[in-house]
């Protein structure tokens, strides 16, 4: 049983936390707050215990009428692993105090990869975590690009692949960020920090990516060219991605057309919170011309990197390889769609990943 | 039992079919849909029997391997009551089909009110629709005006009511709606017809509406004022607000500020869809200059009607009163949210409607 503890229960910290109480081989000993907000009635539905983020904090949280386990130094010593959900930037300077504790640490893709030993995907960069103190899971654009483009890679080699990522502008819940009414270059330079980031988990992939963003809360945009070393049959590649397990082909014909309705298709769908762990490739936009592949995928920024924090925290703490962890993670929180009719009987469109 | 069947498996069809299907005194017989797009996935997975919303559109279902259990006149044979979801204005086309099979028929408030033998609230309109053949669930503006002006009325009396409503410009789903980047007066005129059709829920109440349409999805927001004809206290209007039992008043501090946010603690909170089927009354908006009251409230457009179909066809199909039909679908769907940690617990700011 691995102990795990989650040090940020907000947008992505609560999805972790739901994802490892769900695990039969791991505890999640309790999660962290900065301030009472409205994150701890979540926290306290769920019985999860909770400790203060901060050391001198705890007396907000008594006059909010919030009972505390502890502070972030107890949930350091009570656990075997704690995952780093705090805003970018703070994990850095997080990470000395996990040193302190001696406790293992998942970051997040926010960080420079430099904070950890090992950056991380469980498609390709499970065995790199392997017993390491720290580990980063690649931001949700680098974990959807590295999804994409390690089975096109193993099958048909890429030359090179080119990508357009528009994205999110904020979560839902971030009323302070923009752009509200434009489309904003971000970095104006290229590439964006997307491809050098993706070479931290497919070292030998040519990849040039421009980012743009966009005054949208939903999900990530990316407009996707791989030009392969063959030449790929459009069926093929659908094939090959319907056989990846967190990847989700949106069906062709089912009225599925932006980011909105793939929610509701979700949340339809009885997903918690809506949320879409796959990348979303619509079905339609695989294209080829020549060696050109081209595609649409949509990332849920706020999910697809949760099964990966799962994966990380039982590569660095466990010996279940990657297929089992994968395929551990994918049934327990449910990943992998169904989707299609045939004969009036909903059928999945992915494999299992252990097949 | 009551039989019930859905005419339109969209927006409120998919959840008012959840929500009979979640009544021990209620049968959910089958759901329609115009064309097998994604919802007939949602239908399939939910194990609801399917029916042709149009007779002669069943070789669609067929060519995209969806298996259908009728057509729509099937359907009206089977059940007691037909909710009629579809879009604005459908409903009057359909009310002579559901006449010609003796149908009683719940239509939704983008049809006009003579469409019906009585406009619906189970707050103060319960009994005139006892036994009708036909009613109108007012628009999801109108039943939160209703919800929020009854008890003030009938509390303080309401002198005048004055309300802007800043309407989303149309659902997640929806991309091909407006504005993109404005604040369009909708209609430009005033009243809008959110102000008379109050007046078909409570006669007595003089209200002045004014509409806007903004460019966001997620949630309606009123800004209200009613001068009362005696003096309120605003603590003692948040209780009487806090007693409603559809009436969630947004906790203060608790640091939601605007409708994302709203939504994500309703996702937190396990809602289906993250749906708030309450007027959501932000508590430290209540104030009071003499006998001006003013608050703003949000209004989840695709949600808060879902509670007051179901009481509809009770009004309409059985002996069941107002109060225990209310306190039935209240405990059903889980309307009310838990809300404020007292002592480390959660505590409910609502009471049960029959208290």
């Amino acid at each position: 049983m691995i102990r795990v503890g989650v040090n940020g229960y907000g947008t992505i910290g609560k999805r972790v936390a739901d994802a490892v109480a769900a695990q039969a081989d791991m505890e999640l000993v309790g999660v962290t707050k900065a301030s009472p907000d409205y994150g701890v009635e979540a926290a306290a539905r769920r019985g999860y215990d909770l400790y203060a983020a901060v050391e001198d904090r705890t007396d907000e949280f008594a006059a909010a009428g919030v009972d505390l386990a502890g502070a972030i130094g107890d949930l350091l010593d009570a656990v075997d692993v704690v995952v780093d959900c705090a805003p970018s930037g703070v994990g850095e300077r997080n990470a000395p105090v996990y040193e302190a504790h001696d406790t293992k640490a998942v970051f997040q893709g926010g960080e420079d990869a430099a904070v950890a030993d090992a950056s991380f995907n469980a498609r390709g960069r499970f065995e790199a975590a392997r017993g390491a103190d720290s580990v980063r899971v690649v931001s949700c654009n680098t974990t959807a690009l590295s999804r994409l483009l390690a089975p096109l890679d193993e099958t048909y080699g890429v030359e090179k692949a080119r990508v357009t990522l528009v994205r999110r502008g904020g979560d839902p819940n971030e009323t302070d960020r923009g752009p509200i009414n434009d489309i904003v270059p971000d970095p104006a330079t290229v590439p964006s920090h997307h491809g050098p980031d993706v070479n931290e988990i497919l070292p030998d992939v040519t990849v040039d990516t421009a980012a743009l963003k966009a005054p949208v809360t939903g999900m990530h945009t990316h407009s996707v060219n791989v030009t392969l070393e063959t030449d790929p049959d459009p069926a093929a590649v659908r094939d090959l991605l319907a056989d990846e397990s967190r990847i989700f082909l949106v069906p062709e014909g089912a009225g599925i057309d932006g980011a909105g309705a793939l929610k509701e298709y979700a949340a339809d769908a009885g997903r918690p919170r809506g949320d879409l762990w796959e990348n979303c490739v619509w079905e339609e936009s695989i294209s080829v011309t020549g060696r050109d592949l081209y595609l649409f995928q949509n990332v849920h920024q706020e999910a697809d990197v949760v099964p990966e924090n799962v994966d990380a925290i039982r590569a660095m703490a466990s010996d279940v390889d990657a297929a089992e962890s994968v395929a551990r993670t994918n049934e327990t929180l449910g990943v992998g769609l169904d989707s299609r009719l045939a004969d009036g009987e909903l059928v999945r469109t992915e494999l299992p990943a252990d097949d």
